[in-house]
């Protein structure tokens, strides 16, 4: 039996840093090989991101798990009671940077697909994505997993994340989606001039007043049977003029939104780009828009993939989690484009924060609703 | 006869630099009090201002002159061409800091005040008051006068008020009156928050948006018979936050009104608190608002004042004046709660520029117009 809390505590010793590979990798790479799964580290753009599959490449029923071992920053260290990268145990509690997000996650499924295949060798395949660029800029982690596997035919039927999910107890929560998030930065350009004779200018500031004005008081949606309406936040507005009587001929704004499945970042983008073209009209200024997409919205509906988990959760903890779809991003945004994919891992409430913990009584707990799942799936 | 060229070229050569008396507020009640008049030191909070009576004190006719010895500051004085304060005369031009604005002023009324009394002596009174303090903060300046003024029952019947009021050619322009003057800070304040839950934040910046758009849109007024329409310029908005994933607890903005004689300082204010105060029960944020009131409008309506001037200024220049009330604010907005004002000068082109000068045939010319507006009223 590999037992998860031991494999959580060597990957929190390995100071694994977006975007450094910390040895965490290379330890995971050596117990997965040593357990019969044919490994590839699939580096790219200084990141490195290990790909392992036990059983046939391509099998109809290939089961997914995905995770990361890089870990945020530890911020104040001599605010940490325990050393951020020794992972202490007291009173029956990890500490440690990753013990909750998600070193403990990545050992618990590590542990029981090792152990599942050793045990029971199922009739398909188990195929592990781990990153190590997820909390950094995510642009050569997970996508460079899924590319390489689309390049190698390697496919996965369905995927679980193993990022924590539940706010207060084990097992209360799932994520069947996620909202999308953009952003869009509108910079209104006039004509200066004198503040006693607004005529001869053309004040940029009436304008961008209105457009953020329109954004935020305009119902994206009313939500869906599984998310919460689309928000939009007006983040800034900004001029930086200090004579009160001169008229600016430039400010700038911003606005955030996070958008269910109703909305694309491309359907936003132009829904934006339309309102400014609107305003531009009206009041005769120019509006540059840039907008930056970070997620689109991702929404696995429920049925067997969720069903599979929540009845493992439940056989284990007791607790019916909620299908939610809460919460900010995850590479669950890159892999929905490839097959059905939900999400669930511990209790997050300590993430990113001092003295990151995890019970080990929960991480055990983990390993044994993954080994569940995974049984079940191949039953 | 005393020469309006030469004294204005001894006060350019006074250094009276905003609040500097700079020796020209002494050498103009030499000049004074020679020629007969009661000369008083006015001087309050740093400031020193000159007030000279010739004739009896509160006479039923008594014609008041009022202008300014302080000058704005030289700016970059390697950009000029001549000394800021040489006061040399090239091709006809008399160059120095105050040539227009309004050593030039002061000059032609002292010395067409001086050459009046002494020549055909009226059956009345003349009252100059002069201002160290008008390009400052006018706090002490013709306030201070006026107020010294009412304490000693001093009057003046009328005024005329010396500024530079020609924007091209000499004659074209007097003004009867003044747009008012005002700036509104908002300071709105909400509960910050992430931008992914907007509903647990309480975003100010929607509500200053909202108000600064119902601010520009509103209309004030369609101006009058003798006033444009009353403005309102939106001047910054601020927030200063950079972390578009935040939505933050404050922002500003500001506004700059130019108002006519529809309004006064007071109602708009109550119309800026009341805007806000609509806003802040819309939205549930706290807005703060601060005002500071410039100047109020003022209005001496075409009559025997404006006829009295116009008619001197079309009999040496040719050209009937439009009766106008653009431009800035002058003291003529502390002077008009004493007795009727209008402003008559030269063009004022140059003025707080480089090289700022003034044509010394101009400058004779002023002296003309303001012996034969002397004589016409004490005929």
């Amino acid at each position: 039996m590999t037992d998860p809390v031991q494999l959580t505590a060597d990957l929190i010793r390995c100071p694994s840093v977006t975007p450094e590979e910390g040895g965490a990798l290379v330890l995971l790479e050596d117990i997965l090989s040593r357990a019969g799964f044919t490994c590839t580290r699939v580096d790219r753009g200084g990141v490195c991101n290990l790909f392992a599959r036990w059983g046939d490449k391509g099998h109809a029923r290939s089961f997914g798990f995905n995770g990361h071992t890089d870990v945020v920053p530890v911020g104040d260290e001599a605010a940490w009671t325990r050393p951020p990268f020794g992972a202490e145990i007291h009173d029956g509690i990890l500490y440690g940077r990753g013990a909750t997000d998600m070193k403990s996650g990545v050992a618990a499924f590590v542990a029981a697909a090792v152990d599942f295949v050793r045990d029971t060798p199922p009739d398909g395949a188990i195929v592990l994505t781990i990153t190590g660029d997820e909390e950094g800029d995510a642009v050569d982690g997970t996508t460079a997993l899924l590319d390489y596997m689309q390049a190698q035919d390697e496919r996965m039927s369905v995927c679980l994340v193993g990022e924590p999910t539940c706010p207060n107890e084990m097992g209360e929560m799932m994520k069947i989606g996620r909202r999308g998030s953009m952003t869009a930065w509108f910079e209104v350009t006039g004509v200066q001039g004198h503040s006693a004779y607004p005529h001869r200018a053309r004040n940029p500031l009436p304008a961008l007043a209105r457009l953020m004005d329109r954004l935020a008081s305009h119902e994206l949606d009313r939500g869906t049977d599984h998310f919460d309406a689309s928000t939009l936040a007006v983040v800034t507005m900004d001029t930086g003029n200090a004579a009160t009587n001169v008229i600016p001929a430039q400010c700038r704004g911003a606005v955030n939104i996070r958008f269910n499945e109703l909305h694309t970042g491309a359907s936003l983008s132009d829904w934006l780009r339309a309102q400014a073209a609107d305003v531009t009209a009206e009041f005769g200024v120019q509006i540059d828009t840039r907008i930056k997409v970070s997620g689109e919205s991702f929404l696995t509906p429920p049925g067997p993939l969720s069903d599979l988990v929540a009845r493992a959760v439940e056989a284990e903890t007791g607790r019916r989690p909620e299908l939610s779809t809460t919460g900010g991003t995850s590479d669950a945004r890159f892999i929905k484009d490839h097959c059905p994919v939900v999400e669930f891992g511990l209790v997050g409430r300590t993430m990113h924060q001092v003295d990151e913990s995890a019970p080990v009584e929960q991480i055990r707990q983990l390993k044994a609703i993954y080994a569940r799942i995974l049984a079940d799936y191949f039953a």
